[in-house]
């Protein structure tokens, strides 16, 4: 891709840049041209700085790269420029929305102002509801030309006769990128004050566009001294993954939005959804830490388990039986449920959905389990069911492996602050009770634990090199948790191990600090880019020994003697927080600090670094409730040309732990309670 | 599934209807019952008709089966019976619907009257825009979550600060089922005056919640003296797909819908999509013509010929190409479209869509084949294309066998009458003409189209038996269409045999008319339910003999004089029918028919028949364009329980003409034009 140009063109080059060049990048590359200034290979471009020849395919990451890997002076300066001309860009835009009408509809407003005063009620009423409509729009992942339904149309005039919404164009070509640069801008400014940040991609598919993207986000955790400690998770950027070189192309966008967004060297890791090119891209960005996604793997555990072919042949049973309670029987069953004092309530049966499904439909026919047998057995003459006491100890031991499962979802999908701390703790819990196969367990059951289990550990912690810094960065993680300090899952070797992780941790933020600036300045700001188990060991003396020769004989004592103040302040810092009363298990951690961050200069620092990177690939309540049904549904009907502006308008302008409204409880109604009027049968 | 029941039971029955039996046709089965009246198996029932024993599987579809076929006097009365409880049914509930208030917030309206005059104006506003609420949901095929979603609640308060929109519950349970009672019940009306119909089924998934569905419509052209002839087409009903017994759960819920809407033997025939399960259906109820659906096999067989090996990988070309001209090239682009004059537009791709955005793509190409000539010159050194003279001649070669397809897919979508008889007159011009294998076509080109050719005519004339009777539907059909009564691609025998088949035809119907009531009466309600080739010839003196013993003496020569009577009356409207002017290709048949009807008392009625069956299994609009893709988007969105209802809703609120509003027309913007701002690059 790279290398000296082996031709004479080394000396002599006349360099221009690309001719429509945006980027500031291009300040420190250029084509070659010819005598008449045309240029001579648009696929060859010359560095200014070394003069290497480097290939260049229509988009400008590989330049940043040759930067930042190269001329690292060159490359800071590129980033700074590139920060300022962003924030001029913004600015200027969201001036203009500022001070533009919203409503397109106010076109060339009237220069008599008498006239104009008179339309002012009138034209606020229309921009009201124009933003009302574009919001509806942007907020809701609606496709623009909503606009031009009828039914909209009717819906809207009936609201006010007088009022007609912006056209599909004007959405598309003018109302929308201002929201998006409106919503870009405000994003942005978060983001500047981001130490540490995880990303996380979301690989999703339009059905009915035939199209596979990505959506990429961005998570961290934030101080404010007035507010404390706080999430920030924002979505950045959506490409569409192509079907050549894959990897590849996802490492490119994924590059190119992290420089975009200013954030190339705050990623500290990344959780996805382990698809394998993306795994590839993420190795291929180096980033450190790649948390295996905790929802997809409990969903992939439990998916094999209940196709294990013994299980799957039961639920199978389970399915006809729940279809077999249908009309006519359906009515012996109210009967009987009646009789039994039973909640009147239909069987439900769990076809095409995921685990939880599965062990909803369970869980119903043990609750109905004696108005069920009372029936089979009245009606035993004219079906061929058996459904008995074995059928019953399965489907008892089933939901004894799931209901577990079911309690962890819904305490990731009710947390409201960073769950990368429970994983562990969660995965402990998991793997030595729920899924200990016990002596009475049938031997279906203890196959179905031991598949699940395998598929756990196997992710988090069995493969060698990677796990062990997955188990690392995750058991540091649940120690700055304090309702989990006292990791009461690992060996008292193992805790040490935590700790001394730990102290490297912070002494080297510590030192960076002292490195920098003055001392005792309250700042969040710096913080080394690796975690412990890849930072060379070299960093403690560092840069300040080889800037000046005298150092070496002058500074030598004074920088061991700093190394020992250092240690021994972050060892009384984490003695500190050990001795602090442990949290309930309900309480909220990021309350905790940031009522006690004054106490704790360093750790806090560490935490922001360890709980960047969230716990699953998507918000929990996508993968463990039908939300992510009723998202994909939507996301299904954006065009391709609007994807990335309303995607990132959608999930910007929500809360990351806000579920979409879905309709599953109107699978819980009686059939044909929904149709009045006489069913012909 | 049914006989006689072998056991002591056959006399000494106790029979009972079913505890809960909706349905009129209980009146003529029943369970046995023991000494204290509980019924003995839930899975027996007798016929209280002929003491056969049935068996029962939940539904009343094989007892409707049982009284048609073998008890007519008690199948017709029930029959009648089913109808007028419908009619009282719907009667009621619009009723019901008529004087509630629409809008659920107004409950328990106050007894004090004044008041009560005081809230009228702000209740009017109420409810109108809580009916345009539902409307914009029912007619625009939206999820009722709608209503919860924050960005909708928002639109709403804008519109009204007063006003909260119907609940999700309030809107599934009770508004929802009312709207559909009361579309059913003008549906149900507009079907009273049907004679003949054709059904069609659209076979549909929802990814989202991983269904199959099917939606069952009727066609039929009807006749009213003030405004002529006109289609109706209804959606009747959605059900799912099982994946067991599948042909034969589709007969039963096809069979179901039938007598529900009372149209058992009205159904002509149909045309479906062809799935292997649909076609055993059709056969199972016996619908003696099945059509296929052009729009399908148009489809299949492009896309047959475009996956054929050298066409594939030329496309695969073509798709490189368009992607090459991106940034930056597209810039070179642009600087020689203007320099030729060319449109400014940017090339397009086909990736993952149909053969008409194949075709687009490849005519885009030619169109700025000199601009992109020129720039792959320019920049020869810099890439590995080559794209030259004979690239082009296939380029050439396929949009010449595709143009016309996308020139009949437009005269089948533009088209507001029956399309049935234009599909001879197409498929003989596609195959003659375009389809012709040329001296100097390329070997490639030829290929394609022996495949289209193959698939057209397996499809529509090949396969003997079945074949046969489509084709001759087919020129019965097309004959009826004053634009193509020529037939000029049938030999001359061939004209006379489709002539003498609708001699027949129209004298079947004639002695129907003489046999069940005085002549002379203008009416358009007696037709034979078969087509020629499958009615046994002894109808004509048929019924008339068998009722009064002493007609065969008296009355055998009076029916052979009546015979020569009716032969020459329908001779005589043939052979005015095709002295008339034939009409412009584009002018409306139907307005011509609702024109001359009085001159023709016979042939209409025939048409009534031939025309009901449509050409395509759904609106052409869905098959060859993207109004499909926004349709899938849409059904995706709903909630299984609520799919029938609200698809039947949003298809009968809307014209069988009517596409969904699409933004394909996004897709040809200059890429980026889309965002305000500055990009990085």
């Amino acid at each position: 891709m790279e290398g000296k140009s082996s031709g004479p063109s080394c000396s002599g080059l006349n360099l221009v840049a690309h001719p429509r060049a945006k980027s500031k990048v291009w300040k420190y590359f250029g084509f070659d041209t010819d005598a008449d200034g045309c240029i001579l290979h648009w696929k060859r471009i010359y560095c200014r700085v070394c003069m290497s020849q480097i290939a260049y395919s229509g988009n400008t990451s590989n330049l940043s790269y040759h930067l930042e890997k190269n001329h690292p002076v060159e490359f800071s300066e590129f980033v700074k420029s590139n920060t300022d001309q962003m924030r001029e860009a913004f600015a200027t835009a969201f001036s203009r929305i500022k001070t533009e009408p919203t409503g397109t509809h106010v076109q060339q407003p009237s220069q008599d102002t008498n006239l104009r005063q008179n339309l002012n009620y009138e034209n606020r009423r229309h921009n009201d509801l124009t933003i009302a409509v574009i919001n509806f729009i942007c907020e809701g992942l609606y496709p623009v030309s909503v606009v031009e339904e009828p039914t909209f149309k009717t819906l809207m005039s009936t609201v006010d006769p007088g009022y007609s919404p912006p056209s599909k164009s004007d959405l598309a070509l003018k109302m929308l990128p201002q929201m998006y640069c409106r919503t870009r801008d405000m994003v942005f400014n978060e983001l500047a004050g981001v130490l540490n940040c995880g990303v996380t991609t979301d690989l999703w598919q339009s059905q009915t566009q035939n199209r596979t993207y990505i959506s990429l986000s961005m998570h961290s955790v934030n101080h404010n001294n007035a507010t404390g400690f706080s999430m920030t998770n924002k979505c950045l950027k959506t490409f569409e993954v192509q079907d050549d070189n894959t990897a590849e192309n996802i490492t490119r966008a994924m590059y190119e939005t992290f420089v975009e967004w200013g954030i190339t060297h705050k990623v500290i890791g990344a959780n996805t959804n382990g698809s394998v090119d993306i795994v590839k891209a993420c190795s291929l960005l180096e980033l450190s830490v790649e948390m295996p996604c905790l929802g997809h793997t409990v969903n992939r555990a439990l998916d094999e388990a209940l196709q294990l072919p013994r299980v799957d042949s039961f639920l199978g049973s389970c399915r006809k039986l729940v279809d077999h309670f249908r009309e006519p029987t359906i009515y012996l069953l109210r009967e009987r449920q009646k009789q039994h004092g039973l909640a009147q309530c239909p069987l439900i049966t769990d076809r095409g959905r995921s685990w939880l499904a599965t062990l909803a439909m369970l869980q119903r026919l043990k609750e109905q389990q004696v108005a069920v047998t009372a029936t089979l057995i009245e009606g035993s003459s004219s079906h061929h069911f058996s459904f008995d006491g074995p059928d019953w100890t399965f489907l008892e031991g089933l939901i004894e492996v799931l209901q577990p499962f079911k309690v962890v979802a819904n305490m990731f999908t009710s947390c409201r602050y960073p769950t990368i701390s429970m994983v562990r703790p969660v995965l402990h819990m998991l793997l030595n009770t729920t899924l200990k196969v016990n002596e009475g367990d049938l031997k279906e059951i203890g196959m179905a634990k031991e598949v699940i289990a395998k598929v756990l550990s196997s992710t988090y912690s069995q493969n060698t090199q990677l796990s062990q810094e997955i188990s690392t960065f995750l058991n540091i993680a649940t120690f700055l948790d304090p309702r989990y300090k006292k990791l009461p899952f690992l060996s008292t070797q193992e805790r040490s191990k935590v700790e001394s992780n730990i102290v490297e941790e912070a002494k080297a933020i510590l030192e960076k600090q002292i490195g920098e600036r003055p001392p005792c300045v309250e700042d969040f700001s710096v913080v080394s880019d690796e975690p412990p188990s890849k930072r060379p060991h070299r960093e403690s003396a560092g840069s300040a020994t080889q800037e000046n020769p005298l150092a070496a004989i002058f500074c030598q004592s004074d920088a061991d003697q700093s190394q020992e103040e250092l240690h021994a302040q972050v060892v009384e810092e984490l003695s500190n927080y050990k001795s602090q009363r442990v949290l309930g298990l309900n309480e909220d951690p990021l309350l905790w600090w940031s009522s006690h961050a004054l106490l704790f200069p360093t750790l806090p620092k560490v935490l922001q670094k360890y709980w960047c990177v969230p716990a699953t690939s998507v918000p929990c309540h996508r993968l463990l409730s039908s939300s992510g049904t009723v998202l994909c549904g939507k996301r299904n009907r954006i065009a391709p040309a609007l994807v990335d502006h309303q995607v990132f308008l959608y999930e910007n302008s929500r809360s990351y732990y806000e579920p979409e409204p879905c309709e599953d409880d109107l699978d819980n109604v009686w059939e044909g309670n929904c149709s009045l009027g006489p069913p012909v049968e």
